[in-house]
């Protein structure tokens, strides 16, 4: 094991975060109407390859009730029911009557919450319509894709008190933890500079054969398969970081946005569109129908973000080009830098020698966050890093009790309106555009909670 | 050595640039005045350790005669003539009779060209004042710091008919004419995407005793030795990308800005300011008089460029925090990318496994710049990586010749108006700033011509 220089700074600050934790233990209801319940009886929303994925993950938890599934597409909703039927779950009563049917799922009075992973146009309509309707919401990234939107949830989730939780599980990675602790406890001094992003190859999420999920062809919408049907759309009516919150959801809880700190403006600049068109060329020929679609989406999409205590945050957005999966991620501070793509570390008087990376190995060991300690092996059982375990149990532990989730309406919004005011930013030129303040001012006074609970 | 897949495109874009090359190899006089010269005839301005090194470099050269030298430091000088006793050579005539004494070098009708290494706002009026009086000139990075005086020195250029080279060294990195190397054989396919910056540690460089360049002290301006004697003072005035060219240099070339391709627009975002003031503190204490110094310039400086063809650029200015040396540099295109901080490239079909880089080393190998296979002995003798010996080279060669540099005013332009451009989208609140097209609109028809001379 490493030897840490311990020093005054760095013991003081320490202190200052658990201070923070200890508040975080206090019930902190946005409602009187929030109430103790022993298990969380859930709605679920959208049952295509991540909603049967999460159900999976719902049924390996003892403490939630799966009463209501729905969706429009019948073969997902039969893998859904087999998925449940497998491990012996009492069958849910099934929602599959059209793209409103939904509206009959939310106003049953046996639900506490309800989990949306449908298309992302949909997450705002059904969040909204699930509040309105009593339940607490837990929902894919995006929460909302237009700026109004994400005001209306704010405004709902405020009126009938009830939370909205992005289910953004990237801010559960056990790296982004750990590094999550080492910025708590001062390792890298006061943070300057951040970044992340999404670089990601959809092209075979974007184009299958409409058979499979993931490649084997260059259709998409009525002809294509799972995320295909609707989120290839996406790139062809929109230009801008279609997909911020991996990226920017780690960094957000490192810099305590809404809670001492905020989004302050942005400017977005994004690269020639090529990488899907080409897709369909080099493997479909020119004439391939889809050879003549045209793709507004920039194949690289590069965002700054200032924070109103000072840092920098770049965010990029890259998914239609060949090139090996990474987040991103640096987190950047006065006396040193992680960096993921090295895997690397580098920390003035801690790292052995000066100027020179070092592995982040023994670093992630050594300030692994109490929370994957405490869960390790249930997250292992869970499959996909983990991630999935935490994100979901941040979900249903809070609300069983009665508490805020660490993620919740004003931290989805934040994330969320990325994706609008970065297409904003590029319609005017990369004209920096500003963060509504979703908190109306209470990110002053509000204090951390993520990952400074016990228990989620 | 590995295989690579050989496909028509990538043959034709090859043939494409060898068409290039010949057309390098033509003539391009600016000039009539502009003749061949056996030798070329120097003068020095700036003898500081810069100057020192490449004085050092220009006597293991036989075609360059240092005629004079110039610096306003005696002790300078005083190196500098031992330097060139040491090997032997001719002493020059020294001029350093004050600040303008370097007005009656460049007067001297037995100079061909000035090479200028003297503090970044000196180095405009020098280059001025050599050009009206005849001379090329080879000016260290940035060539001016303000938008109007960039414009001056094109104007002066172009009047006068004499070179203005931007000694920016970095353009002939092995690692970085590969990678040129890769980019003109199409490798990557179209770039969409690129990266560099200057991520360099300058604390022990801004502060020192007075004694010794680097480090061990808290001192600058009058106190100060070397450059923290007048480079300390631009991060107390400015806040900007204070050294774009190290980063965006290779870039430039890549991109064929100026021939082809230009900058079109540019958003900057600074962070707070913290690290400089922070070492004055941890180091000497609150006590010492340059804790109540107060430094404009913010830690990280982000920079997003646009370009004509439609590609974006990243660049970083981070020289005031503990942090590992790194240029930052990523070439992107529709076929894979490289990344220097992994030392690591992914190329769509020629990459052993999909989505995983690999290391970029028998890339660079493969793909190793003729000019670095041709000049590698000579360049690893004068030390520095070779880089030096390049960058000089491609100043010496073609003025010899009665031609262009592959580096000229418009480069020079182009590249250090990013500063200027810089702290102005800054005090704007990151607003985009537009670049001067210091062509005139020749970078439309001009031809690529760096690294493509068999010479320099």
């Amino acid at each position: 094991m490493m030897e840490y220089k311990k020093i005054n700074r760095r013991n003081f600050i320490k202190q200052s975060a658990l201070a923070g934790a200890s508040l975080a233990l206090m019930p902190s209801r946005i409602s009187a109407s929030t109430k103790k319940v022993p298990n969380l009886r859930l709605g679920v929303i959208g049952t295509g390859l991540r909603g049967q994925w999460m159900t999976n993950l719902c049924l390996l938890r003892n403490d939630v009730d799966i009463k209501a599934i729905c969706d429009i597409d019948s073969g997902m909703i039969h893998k859904t029911l087999n998925i449940i039927k497998k491990v012996g779950g009492k069958p849910p009563d099934v929602y599959k009557n059209g793209q409103h049917d939904f509206l009959n799922l939310v106003q049953r009075d046996d639900l506490d919450a309800v989990y949306i992973a449908t298309p992302w146009e949909w997450h705002y309509p059904m969040a909204v319509a699930a509040m309105k309707q009593g339940k607490h919401v837990g929902v894919e990234c995006p929460a909302a894709l237009k700026i109004k939107d994400l005001w209306d949830l704010v405004n709902v989730s405020e009126k009938e008190e009830k939370h909205c939780m992005l289910m953004e599980n990237v801010c559960y990675r056990r790296d982004v933890m750990a590094v999550l602790n080492m910025v708590r406890n001062g390792v890298f001094g006061e943070l300057l500079h951040c970044q992340g992003g999404y670089q990601h190859d959809l092209r075979e999420v974007k184009f299958n054969n409409g058979k499979q999920p993931y490649g084997g062809g260059f259709e998409f919408n009525e002809k294509g398969y799972s995320e295909s049907k609707w989120r290839t759309q996406h790139s062809i009516d929109r230009n801008g970081d279609l997909y911020p919150t991996h990226g920017i959801g780690p960094i957000h809880t490192m810099l305590d946005i809404n809670r001492g700190n905020r989004f302050v403006h942005m400017t977005s600049t994004a690269s020639q569109s090529r990488g899907l068109h080409k897709y369909i060329i080099d493997q479909g020929g020119k004439a391939h129908t889809n050879a003549n679609v045209k793709f507004k989406l920039g194949d690289i999409v590069t965002s700054v973000i200032k924070c109103s205590n000072g840092q920098t945050v770049v965010l990029n957005h890259d998914t239609s080009s060949p090139r090996p999966y990474s987040l991103n991620f640096r987190v950047q501070g006065t006396e040193g830098l992680w960096m993921v793509d090295n895997n690397s570390i580098y920390v003035q008087g801690l790292s052995k020698e000066e100027h020179r990376w070092e592995s982040d190995k023994e670093y992630l060991k050594q300030y692994d966050h109490p929370l994957w300690k405490k869960f390790e092996k249930r997250a292992a059982d869970s499959g996909h890093g983990g991630m999935d375990f935490f994100i979901l149990n941040a979900f249903v532990e809070p609300l069983k009790r009665g508490l805020r989730p660490p993620l919740d309406v004003y931290d989805a919004a934040s994330m969320s309106v990325i994706s609008p005011l970065s297409e904003k930013s590029i319609k005017l030129g990369s004209a920096p555009v500003k963060f509504p303040d979703f908190t109306r001012g209470k990110w002053e006074k509000n204090k951390p909670i993520f990952g400074l609970n016990a228990d989620y």
